[in-house]
């Protein structure tokens, strides 16, 4: 692959791993309180703690000396360079800081303080120019409004959150806009499904470093095997892709929990980090498009990186969405099916083998089945749950083994009944041929060390509740379809011949028309006249019957203004069309400048659909294609992508409108001309590439989509250039 | 209300409160393994732990005495009678131990043994013989297949699972239909949520009583103010709207998580629109009826009962969906947005008052608004959390005051900050006139009980996760409006002239017409005729231009056998369409028996939808109602009730349908006649009462909607009569 040949990307070691750091903020001053200590102090007792191999110098004009560490009166003051400086200091220091920091030779910075894009005009003015030191002289920050970076390897903590001895080291590096959800999430991980972390990074308002360019860092980072963040914007979209695909052929998941998908939640994440969050749709087309893994609420984030970032289980996964459920209780057999069929896992029939197998090892069940239920019997007689595990390990119908097991840290102790169970099942993972995950019932209560250690070890991840776990086994068949899929980044071809000198406005009709046909759409026969004259000659060229259009950069809706004749049969009809035409859009549009008229041949019939380009604030060209008329007025049954698209990109896109099957052929219908409608989602994606910001917006209008065989073919459309 | 007035309830007293009890199968054998103790034994031990005040009898024909109780060889041997007998023995023994109990006299037994209808043809007949003894003798049955029933205020536990010590009383009571899944519910309300429960039942299968006779005593049972429920069938169906109304009359929330949604569906009825209607929207349709609170997840039950038993909650409760929410994390509020838009709540903007004291009371912040970041500064301030709660308690936007609270037990210790919010929420509580509940950021991790239990006391309930809390609040705002609307069950008339004499099959199309026409649907004008000549007669009766269509028991899709000719404007056309339609019938469909021709006029133009009657396995006949074409087809947009239904219950059934724009008017089109649809609908709810267990099916389509004031009419029909 060549993926990411012509990206180049900064590189982040000394912010992630700095040979020195000074920090900022730190003082002498002692309080006991844990929450009163000034966060510069936190920080070195951070480092200190975590035995950060580099040097550590405190800034602080009245002392020459902070916690045993050498302590200058500023950073000009310091012999040598550092790499890093921590800023524990109000945001109204911080540029000026950040300015002599970089005049001083510091390459990188993290800055805690808040109050700066996510607030009002004054902090805004001050982001700006961090943002002006990261853009001009390759300043690194992380920050402002942050905990900043803990790397564990690189033992570095420039973190302003306490962390607690005990720290799990592991293979999942987690970046979080937020930085409370970024101890929340990683505490999680840690405690109750014993997943440790490479790095914590919480980036705040990324006006120096992205998500883009921490996910960049972390898929070239040898300890780092998964990658997970909680997002609210991303600062440079046009590279999340590229960055995607890196990971995906490096092999290391990404997994995203996005949020600010509602318009309140948009508001709540700008006010919060400055974030600008982009449409919900555009978001999940392009995880989709970089085979990101996208999980909707923290529970979720929190079990797909314990499955994603076990190893073991990964590696006897082998696709396939149909899971053996295994159960001492009923109830929670039917539940988990309820919750497997809803994400779209199957819970399919044993092979009759294991049927008649169940059958003699434990006779008094009667026919079992999957999901197996081992009912009380199971907690009577300990060779009942082997036998059942063994059974779907077995089974070739199953491609994942799911326990429900109770893995709470029962209150009080005596109902203690999982351990048992976790010993059964350590053992049949030592030799099985399936990944086997276990979940609990219940989402909440103490998770057991005793059962989450050893099963863990066992390469048995834990998740908690039926619902949460079907899901995760869901992202994961659909992760692995992406990467087994054959579907390359697509690249768009240039035009030579495109006209770049546009003028601004709405294109022209006929011009719009030249423009889809370089890109291979094809274009009802269209003509533009200034008079009825030249309309019937027109009209005769293109073939009866057909359709006025009144042209003018001042109509949008034509027809509102009386400015379309539809099915004109001959030339006296389109005489008469013409000049009633004139006279009823200079009383309905008196000041609307009249260009022409344009004369089109009818289109054949066909399906109605839509096929546009939009521009997303965070995305920039979109490509959208859905039904015409009510399944779009009614439902927003619209697909969306990211230009450029391939054309298996395309058709994956057009299978996921609801309206699918009225393409396929519904009812003994015949089948639309699906792979022309690829082809023209191809090739407005191209167009939208070879335009670039020229582009503000496309519309075709109808697109007809004629019978499989007979293409598709563009009739109305809209196209404003800046 | 007169709700129940013709509903007589069998009294579980004997079952539930019994004043004496006989254990068969507890035994001298004192084995120390808690789990390997004989259930016998157990039971008598938790009567025993629980203090049970009644009288206690072992059943053992090798002992004269089984812990300390008097042991008796057989139920006959006993010299008075007991209430309720307990059978801890094998599924084989039962049927004999129950018939001669209820010969001996005794009123209600608990049956744990497995091994009956769960299971092959033998478990069948085995539970056969117990429902007859429930259905003939009036003996009441839990079980078998199940856990028993603990009564807390009563202190009977007959129960076959330990019971911890330090059971916590209290106001709910739960019947689940998995053994396994009550103590796991019941652990989770009393541990994680401090909730008390008064009742305990794990029915099985429901041999005897049934979930409806368990609802409606807990109804009438004095420490019981909320039932939840784990269900996995009904048995009672057609009693649950009754005990779900009284349940609202009485002002006891019923919440039920109903399992085997997608096994259930697959049971689709056989005619065409009943594989449209699967039995999952039947059973919400019943829940949304009879204003049961429908959860999704057993943890969003946990959550549920969390809320609605919070008495002092409820009561500041004045309905509404406005939440605020308070946080010290952004990305928690950026989530929690997301959660409660996706549920249907709205996150407002607070006043203007509010926002400009919050900007005096905590200037740093820049604008505050909903929801309310502290951010790490109230973590160092501790004035500023008591002023932004007080601020969201006192804004007239706010109807539900949503705190974000880490509310698990840290470890390490030293990691804990969720109790000095928790202490202002509770000072805050002690005053405020809105309600305030708790919720943390990820579900799971052990909850802090010095959190818990003092919020609890100050009427603060706790919930877990974003998705689980606005869902809960959702349901409540939800069994708000179903209390406060004026939506009385309907009563269906008695039609004094229905023929009852109907003979089984498809009814003729005329019959039909006049059947509908007796609810009150008109349907278009229609004359059977046999003969060339008899349709241009009837053609000029019924008014130009008139449909012919086949008439034939045989024929269910007549236009596939050429049985159907539209839009014949003259008595010529009548006349060749009458013969073509004859020889290509007769062509298409050789067998088939012709019973003549209907003639009708064409319909005007409207709407064209569905509305018939589907026997649910479960709740018998069922309305179903939706639009016709395309959106049925491919969107499965239909809509059920079940019979009787009002008017206002008709209208909240189609304004639900996805396509209800279409008939408000779409894009300027003409609004439909919305009433008549709902009078229709309303029509045909009667006339499924009216004939009962005759009715098979009823389809009408297509209905045609006519403009808002012109009324509906039905076209074509299908009756099918048993």
């Amino acid at each position: 692959m060549t993926i990411d040949s012509n990206q180049t990307w900064r590189d982040l070691t000394p912010l992630m791993n700095p040979r020195s750091v000074a920090v900022v903020g730190a003082s002498q001053r002692t309080d006991t309180l844990p929450n009163r200590e000034p966060r510069g102090n936190r920080v070195i007792r951070n480092l200190k703690n975590f035995g950060y191999p580099g040097r550590i110098i405190a800034i602080n004009p009245k002392y020459r000396e902070v916690m045993d560490c050498r302590c200058y009166r500023d950073l000009a003051a310091i012999p040598e360079p550092v790499d890093c400086v921590v800023l524990a200091v109000p945001n109204r220091s911080v540029p000026d800081l950040l300015e002599s920091a970089a005049a001083a030779g510091v390459r990188a910075a993290v800055v805690f303080a808040a109050g700066f894009a996510e607030t009002g005009a004054e902090g805004k003015s001050r982001q700006t120019r961090l943002e002006a030191l990261s853009r001009e002289r390759g300043f690194l920050i992380c920050g402002p409004n942050c905990y900043g970076v803990l790397n564990v390897f690189g033992k570095a903590p420039l973190f302003a959150s306490s962390i607690p001895p005990g720290f799990l080291a592991g293979p999942v590096a987690l970046v979080s806009q937020s930085g409370g959800l970024s101890t929340t999430i990683a505490n999680a991980l840690m405690l109750n499904r014993h997943v440790g972390l490479s790095h914590i990074v919480s980036c705040g308002n990324q006006s120096g470093a992205t998500f883009e360019e921490y996910f960049n860092y972390f898929v070239e980072d040898e300890n780092t095997r998964v990658i997970a963040a909680f997002v609210e914007g991303f600062k440079q979209p046009e590279r999340l892709l590229a960055v995607a695909r890196k990971a995906v052929e490096y092999q290391k998941p990404l997994i995203i929990l996005k949020g600010g998908r509602s318009e309140v939640s948009k508001r709540a994440a700008a006010t919060h980090s400055g974030s600008l969050a982009g449409a919900a749709e555009v978001v999940d087309a392009a995880f989709r498009q970089g085979g990101i893994v996208s999980v909707r609420s923290l529970n979720e984030l929190i079990d797909a990186v314990s499955v994603f970032s076990c190893e073991g289980f990964l590696k006897l996964y082998r696709g396939g969405r149909r899971i053996g459920v295994l159960s001492g209780s009923g109830g929670e057999c039917t539940l988990v099916s309820d919750a497997a069929v809803n994400v779209g896992l199957e819970v399919p029939e044993l092979t009759e083998t294991t049927k008649s197998q169940l059958q003699e090892a434990v006779a008094d069940f009667g026919n079992m089945n999957n999901p197996l239920d081992g009912t009380g019997a199971m907690y009577d007689d300990p060779n009942i749950f082997p036998r059942l595990l063994r059974a779907l390990i077995d089974d070739s119908n199953i491609d994942v083994v799911t326990i429900n097991l109770e893995a709470n840290d029962p209150r009080p102790k005596e109902l203690k009944s999982g351990n048992r169970f976790a010993a059964a099942i350590e053992k049949a993972a030592g030799s099985s041929t399936k990944p086997i995950t276990c979940f609990s019932s219940v989402v909440g209560g103490p998770v057991d060390p005793e059962i989450l250690l050893p099963l863990r070890a066992a390469s048995v991840p834990l998740m908690e509740g039926a619902e949460c776990a079907t899901s995760t086994i869901e992202r994961l068949a659909e992760y692995y379809e992406f990467k087994k899929s054959s579907s390359k980044p697509s690249t768009a071809p240039t035009i030579e011949q495109l006209d770049k000198t546009l003028s601004s406005g709405i294109m022209p009709a006929e011009a719009a028309f030249q423009l889809f046909q370089q890109f291979g759409i094809l274009t009802v026969p269209t003509v533009f006249v200034r008079s009825a004259e030249e309309a019937s000659r027109a009209a005769e060229r293109v073939g009866f019957p057909v359709v006025l259009k009144i042209e003018s950069p001042d109509v949008t809706h034509k027809s509102d203004v009386g400015g379309v004749a539809l099915g004109l049969a001959n030339v006296s009809d389109v005489r008469a069309a013409y000049e009633r035409m004139h006279s009823q859009v200079a009383q309905c549009a008196p000041t609307a400048k009249i260009a022409g008229v344009i004369v089109q041949r009818m289109a054949g019939a066909g399906l109605e659909m839509i096929l546009g380009i939009n521009r997303d604030p965070l995305f920039g060209p979109v490509v959208l294609c859905g039904f015409g008329g009510i399944l779009v007025e009614l439902l927003k049954d619209v697909v969306v992508g990211i230009p450029p698209l391939s054309f298996e990109q395309a058709r994956d896109m057009i299978a996921r409108l609801r309206g699918f099957p009225i393409l396929a052929g519904l009812r003994g219908k015949p089948p639309a001309d699906i792979d022309s409608l690829c082809q023209a989602v191809v090739g407005v994606s191209h167009l939208a590439m070879s335009l670039g910001d020229r582009l503000a917006g496309l519309d075709i209008n109808p697109l007809i989509v004629l019978p499989k065989g007979e293409g598709v073919i563009a009739v109305d459309a809209l196209v404003e250039i800046k």
